[in-house]
């Protein structure tokens, strides 16, 4: 087949990185980010009185689902089986947002940064719509990652 | 960030188990669970004249899928690449139920035990779908691990 | 192509019920089970000191995603934008079993008893999955419709 | 059952909007986000020079993929047959971001702010995906509804 | 927002088709496709000797799953939610290939032949790999769609 | 329970075949197939002026994702977490068809000729897709495997 064959120009198309040939590694990565809402919000969470139900329960298993479904989600990400992925969320005392973050661990050839941040991003999602009944003013900022170590 | 956070209580919020230090094994779980159906609806499925098709056929793919998409399904479990999976079918002498035994094997870093009991509890799903034109009183029960190895 | 071409005997294959003449109406149903567990697992459930979490809020949104997912874990199961799903779990008296009890509606041209249960059963799984490490002999049991009906 | 049961108090559990007597009507709904990258990096994106493709081609699709996922990801949301997604993107004077714009159209009881959202935010990460080999100072940010009407 | 961006060129970006304005009609697209194997193979399904188990139950399934899933698979098609898919496999006379034809049924604003051609795909597929140890040269081939009405 | 059961006969039930016992190794797989369409829509998307967007960019990322999703779309396939997935297009001199060419890497217990072939039909269904408003004679033909090493 390759004679009669004109080569399309290889510029630009998409591709996943091959990972063959790195080394199984414990990766860990951290990401971190921001929804910032009402103070009444706020308040609203901290006493559970979100007629959806209870936000940061939802959020965080939400956070832990995409974790594991990055690469169903981000077409050039390996699919990667993670050993662990840990959320949580702080209320900053500016009083006016929600900082979540998540850490995400992985013996594997790549690392999980992507996963991190998809797992803080999807956490941020699900607070926004649980709460977004009483809430109009919402956003989600300053998503990024924060480490990314192997060993 | 860390000076101006208050916080929130570590009491309750969900977690993965950090499989992290854990050695790669080979692990096998089976698990079991029955059907009741009446007998007339098991001469049907054993005489392949149910009008939704091949009963048994069906719910073993279906099986065999759930096991493969177990961490998808429960909120903690870790993603998997299973080795193996099989799912067999029984007709108890009492003539009213479809025994399903699931067995699934991996080489990992954690056990296939809610891999087998998904797989059996959506073959037997299945079961329940492929007869409920006929049978309006079926039900699953008895669902539950029957070992656990690592070698 | 018809001429040369000997058919394959119609006999046992799997096949969706066409719905397309059926028309769309309101379908609700509800679906029960149990999860059977040792009176100290209850105990450190309704303490919320189990270590993998809190169990039934995870049980609930498993429960949930599930019955929005049922069309792709029942092969023969027709798609279908669900309006609600509800979970409600309850003690029951003699102290050694949580009964789950989920309720599903849609506007649609067939009903949903098989998301119903599907919602009760991973529910279930999910309960299962956060206890195992403490109770060892739990099981899942009498799952099965409860009831069905269109307007 | 219900004599020997001690109901769970109802205080708190997550739950779906049920939407079952919302009138199916066109709801669109418009989100937007920002991601944060260096000047040099925008310059590759433009250029096509990304070594792992066409950035904003393979973030469009992320969006819209996401956008027919929102249900699966975001646990209380419904699922929804959308009728359109449309993803936009701009790189603003300032020459350190790319706005995204993503428009979600559908015929349903429940609106599309979440499935908008969604998408903006898939294909913010999958920027960041595409250019993380070169740029380590990125950042998502400024992620908000801009508009929601039903007609 | 609008005045400091500079928008990017709008040929190229893939896009969904809004089907917004289109009416909810009974749509039923037919596709087929053949697999081709050698006259042992055909033996060996017909006399249901193949190792991996019953070829043709295995692909009918695999084809209707697909079907539900096109929209998760292919980037710029609807989520629609069918009302039938029904596979006929038909062996032709010259005895060295299998016909695969995939009928999906549906009311909605647009049409299903992306899932009659899946459908028929993965049939395919299923049929290759549960033939794959014995047969070294099979091929998948024709796919096309053969009819697709609106009433 | 062994005593009191009758056992189903063990002919024809679909298996997973169990690869625990096979090395992990690095395996290749590369499988190609075509697309048939017109002359003068192959000079459409060369010029990038399908209706649908840049065709090529859209089916490279579809059939990427299917690579990763074997396992969910091929019944008795092992989940595999691969390592690399490359899909190239070709324009044979004919001039009525396009080539698709998909190499998938992993390091496992099995291989990746399913991986390979399911990354080449999603291509060529999607380049379908995105064409079939302007062609409406298109077919799919000719997929097959290629080679298959291992190392």
């Amino acid at each position: 087949m390759s004679k009669q064959l004109t080569h399309i120009g290889n510029k630009g198309e998409a591709r996943m990185v091959d990972v063959s040939d790195k080394p199984v590694q414990q990766r860990i990565a951290v990401a971190q980010g921001e929804v910032r809402l009402s103070p009444d919000t706020i308040q609203l969470i901290q006493n559970d009185e979100i007629g959806k139900g209870n936000v940061l329960a939802t959020a965080r298993i939400a956070g832990i689902q995409a974790a594991k479904s990055t690469a169903d989600l981000i077409p050039m990400c390996h699919p990667l089986p993670i050993n662990h992925c840990e959320i949580e969320f702080e209320f900053p005392e500016a009083g006016d947002s929600i900082a979540i973050t998540s850490t995400v661990k992985v013996n594997a050839q790549t690392g999980v940064e992507m996963e991190a941040l998809t797992a803080t991003n999807l956490a941020a999602l699900t607070i926004y719509d649980m709460c977004k009944a009483v809430d109009k003013n919402m956003s989600i900022t300053n998503l990024r990652l924060v480490s990314k170590t192997k060993s």
